[in-house]
């Protein structure tokens, strides 16, 4: 009989849950929302408990047929203690995840960052599929990325997840939300690319982006200036560029940080499809140091979506069970 | 019997090498001259192998009593054929390392980086020793950087080490030896202090920074300006604060990329001792990420100085026929 484990995305918007079986297919799965403003830590994680209930109830299954439940969760987290220390927007404070969902469930609990677990599932049977190591960049609201390395999630001494985000492109640069500056994520994720738009709009009243910003309210979203430049806008395609110069001068760094055999991009901005990958690539390849005739790094889209929480949560409790880590301590 | 491997480190104004026992102790060292602008590769080669069968009959051993050769070389080295693919200012293009020791030696051979080689030294038996994961950065011509998880190298997929000198600190910055801008090494390796110090000098002839200088008869070297502000001059003192202010965030980088144990300086900059790793921690610990409760990273001064790229070599050599992996396929 193949192993049953549940993975578990807790998100700023909703927490998802599913059953992922030995193969990483996930057999069923559901969503509550997570309402952080409203709920306390406790009624979210009450709230995940009666979720998975409810799909072991859907599957007809015993809890005695699950191994274990993964979580995977935005910020840092503890899985020593199962605690989730901090988690950006969310109400968890050194949060003891573990001991709130084992007064429901008898099984091991264990906890991990939603980057790297979600970069597990890419790499196990995703994009990164065969591949030694694997990088997958999230373009979203921040920028996550989560590190592979030879099958296993590579999450620094303190498990604490590589804040590829974090690491300076432009020193002294715009202000980033981790209260630096000149940060990657300043400049490459989602609202840094609305705020270029932005400026390129206000400077150009009389484009086409302008107008097609206009038409929609006046609302600037990821995806208007793709939409602009693919209309033919120059300054769209001027601000594009710049985008993708900043993004390709990033992924180089995380490239030449850890050379990895896959860089996989992930979230809103790489839905732009297969003509950014190609553009991306060439562009970082470029600019990797060169080093002759060895492989380099090949670019990537997720193919997993936001499916890829789920599985990479299951599989990351797979590897600490067979770690020999304990999932009750608590 | 404890085992005894050779360790070479291939550098370009020397070649070093030793005989390392079981517990990574040097037994016994010699150096030649590389002479790279009068030697060929396989002159340079040959010297190499002249100098191994020195150390042996100092030793009174006979080859058989020795397990393998491992080599650190700078540059990019392909360790499944032993080639050297290029290694920077030596004239080493795609050389057949392993088969040109193997013509004199009935010993496996493998190849490694230099820095990453001697990463693994300080990482077990320097100042990485009993840390989950270590980082050494050397601050010399220009930035070496050695990654060791877990008690291994890290040098990507394709073996190429971590470049981490060769990622951006400020993107668009001076130029750097890669042909790239605002690389780390642009900012932090001894020939961009000593620039700093240059522009420093001739900014402010009276002061005690210059005078200093045109005392060694205008010759900048890397520590004059380490030198001056100890005198108290406030120009040195400035120029100092800026070059740790680009140091410092260079380090967070890493950090941030990699969250290891411990992050361990070497190279001439560092002999500036415990005030330098003082101030340089307090400075990198403020701008590394916030991780809460959790502990962070730890700068150390890399101990082993110039030994380290022989005791590592040997360490290399001997994971490399742990793994099984074949030391005489050329």
């Amino acid at each position: 009989m193949t192993r049953l484990t549940f993975g578990v995305d807790i998100g700023g918007m909703s927490i998802k849950a599913g059953i992922v079986d030995g193969t990483g297919k996930l057999l069923c799965r559901a969503a509550v929302a997570t309402e952080p403003e409203s709920l306390s830590q406790e009624a979210i994680m009450a709230r995940t408990a009666d979720l998975l209930t409810s799909l072991m109830l859907q599957e007809g299954l015993e809890p005695s047929e699950l191994d274990a439940i993964g979580m995977g969760a935005p910020g840092t987290s503890e899985n020593e203690t199962g605690r989730l220390i901090f988690a950006g927007n969310l109400p968890f404070r050194n949060t003891p995840m573990r001991r709130l969902l084992r007064q429901r469930f008898d099984l091991p609990v264990f906890l991990g960052n939603d980057a790297n677990v979600a970069a597990l599932a890419e790499s196990r049977v995703g994009e990164g599929r065969g591949c030694d190591s694997s990088i997958v960049v999230t373009l979203g609201t921040g920028i996550g990325a989560g590190v592979v390395i030879q099958d296993r999630v590579y999450a620094g001494f303190n498990g604490a997840g590589c804040e590829l985000g974090h690491m300076l492109l432009i020193k002294g640069g715009v202000p980033c939300t981790c209260g630096r500056r000149g940060c990657v994520e300043a400049y490459c994720a989602a609202p840094a690319l609305m705020a270029q738009t932005k400026a390129a709009s206000l400077a150009h009243p009389d484009s086409r982006l302008h107008q097609m910003i206009q038409a929609q309210g006046g609302q600037v979203d990821g995806r208007v200036v793709f939409d602009a430049r693919e209309a033919g806008c120059p300054v769209a395609a001027a601000a594009v560029a710049q985008y993708m110069d900043y993004l390709a001068d990033s992924l180089v760094n995380f490239i030449n940080a850890y050379f990895p055999e896959r860089l996989i991009l992930g979230g809103g901005v790489s839905a732009q499809g297969e003509w950014f990958r190609q553009a991306l690539e060439a562009m970082v390849l470029e600019r990797c140091f060169d080093l002759g005739d060895l492989p380099q790094t090949s670019l990537a889209l997720a193919s997993l979506g936001n499916e890829a929480g789920m599985i990479g949560a299951a599989f990351f409790a797979r590897d600490c069970l067979q770690d020999g880590l304990d999932g009750t301590r608590v």
